[in-house]
C-alpha cells in the first residue's frame, strides 16, 4: 500500500493549541473528525488538557463539575498502594485493571480549519464542551457525518456512568442541536453511513463487553439517526494477528461502485493501533463483502510511534476526490497527521486475500 | 411490607418439566414474564436445560448449533486449571473471573398456562428456541408488555458474541415475528413501559460495563419499539445496602395515579437477590420522584434460600387488579413462585422515607 504522509506531518500538535483552563496543559491535540464546509476543511480536534502538577508525586485528575461549570481537580499521590498510575491516561483501581475511575486529563472538542487541508489554524474556544453529566470527564474522538445539508457529529461522552456515544447536528460548526445519547454504554468509535439504505439509516458500533465477546464491530440502523437497533455483530477482531486485542470504525464508510468502504482501526492487547479496510454490501451493509488481512497503514513515522500514547495511527475522518483519499489522523495521542491513499489500491488489496 | 406468598408454592419446579433433549436435565424453571391472555394466566417460563454428566469430574457445555439445529456438547475436566467452574452456572476462564467462556446450561423461554394463577400446566414445546447466532447459549429472562392487542416479549440473548437484548411480538403465543437485537450488548432487564408517553416509547434497561460505571438502571425512549435512543442514567446502585451490586428492571412499570411505579431487583455482590420499588413521573420517566430505601421483598422461604443459585428472588412479571399486585418471581434460579402484594402499601412505603 502506498501511503502519502503530508511533508508537514505532524500538522497540529499540543503546543499549537493554548489551553482553555488556567494551570493546565495540552498533552494531545488528535482524534479529529473530518469535515468540508464551505471552502474548507475542517477537523474536531480532540483537545486533552491535563491539570499542571509541580510535585511528580502527585498525579491530578480533572473532572468537570456541571454545578459551578468550573473544573474540579482530585488529587492522588503517586505512592498509593491502592492505585495503579502506569497508564499515563488514566488511574485505576490496584484490583481492577481492566476499568478505571479518573482519566488525568479532559479533552473537548475544539475546531482547526484550513484553505489548503495541510495548514490549520485552531480557533480559540471550544465548539464541543462538556454541556451534561455524561461528559464530566470530558468529549472524547469526534466523527462527522454530512447528510444533505447538515452534519452530524457523534462523539464518546465520558462521566462515572460509563462511556456513551451522543450526536449533536450542526449546519454552521458555530452552534449546534443536542441529539441525546445514541447508543448506551459502554459504547465508542461510531460511525454513521452518509445516506440512508433501503430507507434505513446505518451506523457502525464498538461496544465493549463485559461478560462475553470481544471489542468488535457491530452494525445497527435507525430511522431518524437518533433511535437505534437491529444491532448485528459485523467484524470480530482476529487472534494472531495486528488486530487481536480490539477493532473499532475509523472513517464515515466510503461509498464505491463495489460496496461501502469502511476503514477502521485495529489493535494489539499492547495497544499497537494500525488502519485495515473492510468492504460491505451497498444495498445491505450488514453482508460483508472482503476483509483485509494485513493493515492498509502501520505506525512507522516517529511521530507516529513516539508520543503521549505510543504506536498509534487512528484514522477519524477522510476527503474523498475521485480515486485520493485523504485521511486525517491522530498520531500517538498526541498530534494530527495527514497521508493520502489510493482507494482503487485499498479495493485491490482487499482482493488479493 | 406484608407479602402473601402463594400456599402452592413453589408453583413451577423443574421436576415439573419434562427435558426438550435427551441426556438432559431440567435445573431451571423460574424468571418468567407474565401475561394475561383470554382467560389464561401465561408464564414465559426460562427452562434451563444441561446434558447430563455420569462422571462428576467432566463438566459439559451445551451450545446450540444453527446450522445443524441440533446441540453441540463441550466437555471440560474439572482439575483443568485454565478454568474455574465454583459458579456452578458457567465456566470461566481462571484469569478472567468477571467472564464467562461457556454456561453450563441452555435457556430457552416454554409456556406455562392457568386459569386460576395458581396451578400451571406446561406446554409440551418450546415457545421461543434459539433462532440465530446471537443465541446460541441460550434464551433468558423474558418478559412481555401488552400493547394494545400485541404482546411484545424481549428477552436476553447469549452468545460468544455478547449478551444481547432482542423482541418478538406474538398475538396467540403460538408465532412470533422476530423484530430484533433492539438494545446492544452488553445488555439486560429491558422492560418496555405498556403506553406511550408524550408520543414516544419507553423503556428501563440495564447496560453492563467494561470499563467505567456500575450495574445501573438506564432509560431509553423510542418511535417504533425496535429502535431506541436518548439513553439516561435513572437509578444507580447504591453504597452499603442491599443493592450495592447490582440492579435492574423486574416487572413492567405500572401506572399509578402517583406516577409510574418500577418494581426492580437489586442483589450484592455476593448475589443475593432482593426486590426494590420506585416512582417515576407520569408524564416524563426519566424522573425519578421516590424510591425505596428498604427492599419491598427479600427471601426468606426455604424455596427462595436454597436451589440451584440460592437466596433469590427475581420478579419479571405481575397482573394488577385494583390494589391488588401478583408477582410471579423466579426463585433460586430454580423454580417459579407467586405472591400478592398492594399497590398501595408499596407506595406508602415510598412516601416513608
Amino acid at each position: 500500500m502506498k501511503i502519502e504522509r503530508f511533508e508537514e506531518n505532524p500538522l497540529i500538535t499540543p503546543t499549537d493549541v493554548m489551553p482553555l483552563h488556567e494551570g493546565y496543559e495540552v498533552i494531545g491535540a488528535f482524534n479529529g473528525g473530518v469535515a468540508e464546509y464551505n471552502d474548507e476543511v475542517i477537523l474536531l480536534l480532540r483537545v486533552a488538557e491535563r491539570p499542571i502538577s509541580e510535585d511528580p508525586s502527585i498525579i491530578k485528575a480533572p473532572v468537570y463539575n456541571t454545578l459551578t461549570k468550573t473544573m474540579d481537580i482530585i488529587s492522588f499521590d503517586i505512592n498509593d498502594h491502592a492505585y495503579d498510575f502506569e497508564d499515563p491516561r488514566m488511574i485505576r483501581k490496584k484490583d481492577k485493571l481492566d476499568s478505571f475511575v479518573y482519566l488525568t486529563s479532559l479533552s473537548y472538542i475544539r475546531i482547526a480549519r484550513s484553505k489548503d487541508g495541510h495548514h490549520f489554524t485552531i480557533d480559540d474556544e471550544a465548539f464541543l464542551y462538556p454541556f451534561n453529566n455524561y461528559q464530566t470527564y470530558g468529549i472524547e474522538d469526534a466523527r462527522c457525518t454530512k447528510i444533505e445539508d447538515n452534519y452530524y457529529i457523534n462523539f464518546s461522552s465520558v462521566s462515572p456512568v460509563g462511556v456513551c456515544d451522543s450526536l449533536v447536528m450542526t449546519k454552521d460548526f458555530k452552534t449546534y442541536e443536542d441529539l441525546g445519547n445514541i447508543f448506551a454504554p459502554e459504547n465508542k468509535d461510531v460511525l454513521i453511513f452518509p445516506e440512508k439504505i433501503n430507507g434505513n439509516y446505518y451506523a457502525l458500533h464498538r461496544p465493549s463487553l463485559k461478560s462475553i465477546g470481544n471489542y468488535d464491530i457491530w452494525i445497527a440502523s435507525s430511522p431518524d439517526l437518533q433511535s437505534w437497533g437491529n444491532h448485528q455483530h459485523l467484524l470480530g477482531i482476529r487472534e494472531q494477528s495486528w488486530e487481536n486485542g480490539r477493532i473499532g470504525g475509523g472513517l464515515v464508510p466510503i461509498k464505491t461502485a463495489q460496496g461501502w468502504l469502511v476503514i477502521y482501526h485495529g489493535a494489539t492487547p499492547e495497544h499497537r493501533y494500525c488502519m485495515g479496510a473492510a468492504l460491505l454490501d451497498l444495498a445491505d451493509p450488514t453482508i460483508v463483502l472482503k476483509r483485509s488481512k494485513k493493515p492498509i497503514m502501520e505506525p512507522d513515522a516517529l511521530y507516529e510511534k513516539n508520543g503521549f500514547f505510543g504506536d498509534v495511527v487512528f484514522g477519524c475522518g477522510g476527503i474523498v476526490e475521485g480515486d485520493k483519499l485523504t485521511m486525517y489522523y491522530g498520531v500517538a495521542d498526541t498530534s494530527m497527521a495527514g497521508c493520502t491513499l489510493s482507494i482503487k489500491e485499498i479495493l485491490r488489496q482487499l482482493d488479493e486475500e
